[in-house]
């Protein structure tokens, strides 16, 4: 533990103190003027961001997108009304803007978002700041050799996330130096004390443990918030300010009160506090800018993707694809300490730079991703499809920060087998399709997997795709075409068919199987492989209605709710077809699977072939 | 950091080491003749689990449910051929079971699962078996006084996990002592080193600054490990073993070998290694048993439901009803640091001893519900909606489980207003459907939560409650009478409603006032209140369709995928009634919403009764 002392000269202390008078009062002025927002947890930081913006944030506030800018986020993202009176004092915005906070259609949301230029990631579910950061320090410090700092203001509550711990692992682990942690440790939370209060040095035994810098200061001390920042971009590791501040410090009404988190102050009290803080410069301060940079990436090499003959897991052709997408310098790899499951080891192979070993730490490893797309790279992040779920909040966050990430997600369904239920991922087509704006992929052999992953890598948004453990005959050449939002017909397709069977991935095979069975006893049916599952290619479902009569049946690896028969019977009703729906049966696991071979697993959860015979007999 | 010596006498060794040896050499056995899972895995903690099971563990293994029973818990769940090895040598399972691991319709899995009554709960998932066992110990400690000790095997791999560190956090923070963390440091994950690979020392400075008392031993000295153990139960602090170990320790090809993580051995290598290995007893070995206890809880009083006639958030009213639920005395009440939002603090403050507050820990608060219904607690376990998807790895375990755990999640939709994005749910409902035997309730006003709540307590498995921010008004007296997989009619219901509309929680009153504006306008409809949405009243759908002439109308706070919506559809279609379905329209959350007032944002996304109004009308 290291106390900062202080070296600063007298006229810089005495424009962090204008600054900081300025950023309560706006803090309090526009969160009154809300109605709502969180002025105590912005005051008790105010002292920190100002010393930050006027003697150490470098950035060039009229370009955002400068390259060269430091990186500052709110990992306590409730803290808004600082982060945006910051925006006003660095004259990125009007205080006419600053007055819009909370209201309909104003950037100044209740919590940040990359709607405003200078905010890099949405927060607000806490405990996603800080490793979110890390990935955008790793991009710095691996990839891009980047001169930009990371700086992230934490609260204290925060702190009792574990995605805090991963972040401060990972970060210490891979010794980063272009990163710090600053917490605001106002010791109230939103209902009471925190667990640890004031006790900083309990935080800095626990952040030191994790390989980094740790320095105590009084975070009302700018003296000494000076020199702890000076001390943080020197060090040669990951440094954390513990920073022993008072919630609500300025108001003397507020301050270290109980009840008064998350609420505006009324304008008598607005009017109050105003008065205790002073005269308020109001006024545009100067900040540091960053020198000129610009990241280097060698140029982009034609992507050339392996062509397939044999049977292969998708999984497997997922990481020989990524081997493929090495040719754009911007594509990076992170995986959970799974890779030789996952098979992005492949590309680590080839590409050992770009590739980012995160442990098994999904929270971080999707963070990072986030972190990464901040500052250009194109990350694909790979684990169990199951294990996704532990990121949820996360990739929920992501879609709000409206970044691009790619995620690879193996092990799908019942079908891996022996491992039983805890590694079969059965609920991630119904998680990841309601994310905003997601694309969701789901492929059935080698060479589909590589076509559709050279589309992810320029798609927007979150985009996921579902491998399977198994190795899977091949449906396609190497020469057929996909599209996301697509479907092929790969059994059937004339005015004859008597039905229609919606599959993908692993279940597709089972499908094409009961088809070719079918055809044997006369019936024909139509296999339409539905490898996007969102968007969803709602012409082919409505043409297929039309040809066969309406009879459908939805077979897939993943329980009843969320999945492909949900997302078929959405897509046709939503195009008015379900009239034409004449006959129905959806194939999914209904009970709790458990261990045994994957063809004796399709078949106990009533999703392989024969199963497929059956219903498609039943509906005729 | 405290070295435990040797005091075990001789005669006891010799038992731990005939004991090791068969642990080792069943691990090997039941996976070679499975041709899967970890034996290199287990053989690193068999010397760990061999002296606590022959010298520690208080388990009557005739008995499993004995309420005196110690916990054992492989957070390392992967080591399953160690766990059923376990099982075996006391007498548990015999051989020709044991040999049936990973075989269809074996109870044991993969890994384990509660299917074998000796198991507690589901693993394999890493970073959850800690965090459940801290669920455990808080119950023995806080409401049972109960005499048992929990212990918890924990790989070093999965110490990556965030989960971990707020399972040391909190068992620090209560100064829990009835739990032992046995950190297997066999160095090697899945595919190479682990990040701290055998530094012990690290991990004894981490866990020590979350105010644990950690002992770092040997884990292959017998005497070390036995003094540990007896060290580790009565010290006053909760207990971390760091054992330093050897990956495939006991078969020399496998030692510490990098290629053999999940991998078993082939019929010769199993040949070589049960010939290193040695001599085998092959027989039941005597453990200890508890002393006789049962737990003493008071008897349980009516629970007497509040009656509304006010409006009043649905969030408040779910308070509320715990607070009438605390007249099972096997209730306890979870919350992560919001229950003044959440209103779980209507229980703290009349139950105090049976609240636990779980900071903002998420991962933790759902597992150590988890682990308190291991005990025959009731956990309640609240915070906002949109934070649950943080734990969705912890719940989709937890059905695996086949735990029985209730979770209240406040604050859902767009309907929260200025909070913005962040901490909207707009995808639990699609999360929660698909979690295996999950029950998903959506109330819309006080009488009907409290209703719903009370049903809620005697719900098998996975229950969800989604309650609202704002006051709601009364749609129901406090006599009536609601059913999970019910739905209520609450405008129309005649045979000459020309739409009906589908809605719950927030978006029926929007339906309500749809109604009656429509009415006004000579229109018909039926409002289906689907507060019910997972079991769903088919039923009642049906009999909608047939009575409006296929006119349905579907309104939700979620967005369009996986919600209201998609559930209603699967249900249509299932029952063969689709074909009725003549006219739809959904409205659900399309767009990525902002900040602004509640209604000014259900008018945003659609969902309000203006565009109810406007559907009913495009539709007919």
């Amino acid at each position: 533990m290291n106390v900062a002392t202080a070296t600063a000269a007298v006229p810089k202390l005495d424009t962090y103190r204008d600054l900081a008078r300025q950023l309560r009062a706006d803090s309090i002025r526009c969160s009154t003027a809300a109605g709502s927002g969180h002025p105590t947890s912005s005051l008790s930081a105010a002292d920190l961001m100002s010393v930050l913006l006027a003697g150490h944030l470098r950035y060039d506030w009229a370009t955002p997108k400068d390259p060269a800018n430091d990186h500052l986020i709110f990992s306590k993202g409730h803290a808004s009304p600082l982060n945006y009176s910051i925006l006003r004092a660095a004259g990125a915005i009007d205080d006419a803007e600053l007055m819009t906070f909370r209201k309909l259609g104003s950037r100044l949301q209740g919590h940040p978002t990359p709607l405003l230029p200078w905010i890099d990631v949405a927060t607000g579910s806490l405990g996603q700041g800080l490793p979110i950061g890390v990935g955008i320090a790793l991009a710095g410090s691996r990839v891009l050799s980047a001169p930009w700092h990371v700086w992230i203001l934490v609260g204290d509550s925060e702190t009792a996330e574990g995605s805090i711990w991963e972040a401060f692992d990972h970060a210490g682990h891979e010794g980063l130096t272009n990163i710090t942690a600053i917490l605001d440790i106002n010791r109230l939370g939103q209902r009471g004390p925190t667990e640890l209060q004031w006790d900083t040095a309990a935080y800095a035994r626990r952040i030191e443990a994790f390989g980094w810098d740790a320095i105590v200061i009084d975070g009302h001390d700018l003296s000494a918030i000076d020199a702890a920042f000076t001390r943080a971009r020197g060090v040669e590791r990951p440094a954390a300010i513990i920073a022993k501040t008072v919630k609500g410090k300025g108001v003397s009404f507020l301050e270290d009160k109980e009840g008064w988190h998350g609420k505006a102050l009324d304008a008598d009290q607005a009017k109050q506090a105003l008065a205790e803080i002073g005269a308020v410069p109001s006024r545009a301060f100067s900040t540091l800018k960053p020198q000129p940079w610009k990241p280097w990436l060698p140029a982009a090499k034609p992507v050339e993707l392996k062509s397939y003959t044999d049977a292969l897991a998708t999984r497997k052709a997922y990481g020989e694809a990524l081997v493929s997408l090495g040719a754009l310098p911007d594509v990076v790899v992170l995986d959970a300490e799974v890779s030789n499951s996952t098979h992005a080891e492949d590309f680590k192979k080839v590409f050992p730079d770009r590739f980012f070993e995160m442990y098994i730490a999904e929270q971080q490893l999707v963070s990072a991703a986030v972190g990464m797309q901040v500052v250009g790279l194109r990350p694909f992040a790979s684990t169990f499809a199951a294990f996704f779920t532990r990121a949820y909040d996360f990739i929920r966050m992501a879609a709000i920060s409206r970044a691009t990430i790619h995620l690879s997600g193996s092990h799908a369904g019942v079908s891996i087998g022996e491992d039983g239920p805890s590694q079969m991922a059965l609920e991630d087509l119904a998680m990841m399709r309601a994310v905003h704006g997601s694309t969701v992929l789901y492929p059935c052999d080698a060479n589909q997997t590589a076509k559709l992953v050279r589309l992810m890598a320029d798609r927007e948004g979150i985009s996921y795709i579902r491998t399977t453990r198994e190795k899977t005959p091949l449906v396609y050449g190497a020469d057929v075409a996909f599209r996301i939002g697509g479907s092929s017909v790969v059994r059937g397709g004339g005015a004859d068919d008597q039905a229609a069977i919606v599959a993908a991935g692993i279940t597709l095979h089972e499908a094409v199987k009961a088809a070719d069975e079918l055809k044997d006893a006369g019936i024909l049916v139509r296999v339409i492989d539905l490898y996007s599952v969102k968007p969803i290619d709602t012409e082919a479902l409505v043409e297929a209605l039309g040809a066969t009569g309406g009879q459908l049946v939805v077979v897939e690896d993943h329980w009843v709710e969320g999945g492909i028969g949900d997302a078929v019977l959405a897509a046709i009703a939503e195009a008015g077809a379900m009239g034409e729906l004449v006959g129905y049966r959806h194939l999914a696991v209904r009970e709790m699977p458990g261990s045994g071979k994957p063809a004796e697993l399709l078949d106990a959860a009533g999703i392989s072939a024969s199963h497929i015979v059956a219903a498609v007999k039943d509906l005729l």
